[in-house]
């Protein structure tokens, strides 16, 4: 089970760190904005970096879309290093996607296939039904966003219908119907530490994607104490901008690691 | 404004058809499989047959990346055909995108500068907050997801949120709050005519992108009936897989296009 790549990692480094590679091409450093490949070389600078403290990789689509066919090339590099180099690392892509039906299995081949990602972020917007085509990919994981981080996330995620809101429906239909082939994981926001704690009871098993610690400012500890399962994984905590752009991201990581871990073992 | 080029068109040749380039690899006639650029040969060649009938052109992201940074590729020269050889028709991304704040700049770059559509389908679940990079585009147009037209779209969609459903709440939002700058569109699916009448209600001037009709099973004559606006057009009557895979793609746009015209014309 695709999961267990995860949780097997995390025991045997210890840590739940999740290192976004949100490479912006603005943001990136001069010297690997001024090579032939930015967004790759840079991302191999920091997995090399990093990969000592991190269980996973989550790369978001957006930022090697924005570049165009070159993009999408880079990201295909850093996905293959990742394979190459740390097949034990679990990758994840963030995309979002969620179209109807047939539509979706462009994304499969996409993601999963070409790309060959372990795991991608979808939106449940369109329904379980059509999302089948992820689903029903035993081998890998599908990322369902249920609360995202975002300010405005409650604009209609909160909306009410019989005393709960919209999002704990999706966590609730994710949990007890959708995870047939036990490959689901879902996105809740670090920022809303109470949802966290929700999202742990309605789903007591499932793993959380817990985006937005760092420069977002979800808390560590908030999200360590909502989120962790009894045997203490079932979170994936994503830090990026905060890594990627420090001074020095392997000293960034090992501080978030630790971070991470204080709270957690202290809770043990 | 953007969404004048649409209605200019849609007057000039007396269509509301949008012809759909969801040109899967996998279902191109072999000859087209044989080329070196199947795709973007395919699309061409329906581009020439179709376009006296179509105001628009819908091209769903998900059948290129299927074929990695190839598809892209071809993604790009059909974008690109269309622009220096059809100016005039209104073109659509459908990708049914949606990331938090800043991420999107990574899509609105890709889909509407780089690939230079004048449209992208996005998708609601995050909020408005986050879909500001879209949204604030004035120059482009920003289609977003309010009922979708798959079976199982009602699974959250139509969940009873605060006495209406889910997509109620969405199309209010984007008609009363989110459409300051005039530039957005909903998309409203064929299958579900009855929201359709509804959805006309609720934005009496807001133009629709209506899938769903051919092989998913929509019927043109309740959504003429159910979604035309008072001036006659406000809606985006999409077929993909109906004409462009049809033994004869330019009879079956002007077929539909008739279709259309003759539910409207009895109509008004």
């Amino acid at each position: 089970m695709i999961i267990e790549k995860y949780d097997r990692r995390a025991k045997e480094i210890d840590s739940l760190l999740c290192v976004g590679l949100d490479s912006d091409f603005q943001k990136l450093p001069e010297r690997f904005q001024n090579t032939p490949l930015p967004q790759f070389e840079f991302n191999t600078y920091i997995i090399e970096q990093t990969h000592e403290f991190a269980s996973a990789y989550k790369i978001n689509s957006a930022f090697y879309e924005a570049r165009g066919e070159q993009g999408v090339a880079e990201l295909k590099m850093t996905a293959d290093y990742l394979r190459d180099h740390h097949p034990e690392i679990f990758t994840i892509l963030d995309a979002k996607r969620g179209d109807i039906g047939n539509t979706n299995n462009g994304y499969v081949e996409s993601a999963l296939d070409w790309l060959g990602f372990d795991a991608i972020t979808i939106s449940p917007y369109l329904g379980g039904e059509a999302l089948a085509p992820f689903l029903s990919r035993v081998d890998k994981c599908s990322i369902i966003l249920v609360k995202t981080s975002n300010p405005g996330s409650g604009e209609f995620q909160d909306l009410q219908l019989e005393g709960r809101p919209l999002w704990q429906h999706v966590a609730k239909n994710v949990a007890e119907k959708w995870n047939t082939n036990n490959n689901l994981m879902m996105v809740v926001g670090a920022t809303y530490p109470e949802d966290i704690k929700t999202a742990r009871e309605i789903a007591p098993e499932v793993t959380f994607l817990v985006p937005g610690v760092g420069a977002q400012g979800g808390d560590v500890q908030s999200v360590v104490q909502a989120g962790k399962r009894k045997d203490g994984l079932g979170l994936i905590i994503n830090s990026s901008r905060g890594i990627i752009f420090a001074q020095d991201p392997r000293t960034a990581a090992e501080a978030l690691r630790s971070e991470i871990n204080m709270n957690l073992h202290n809770l043990r």
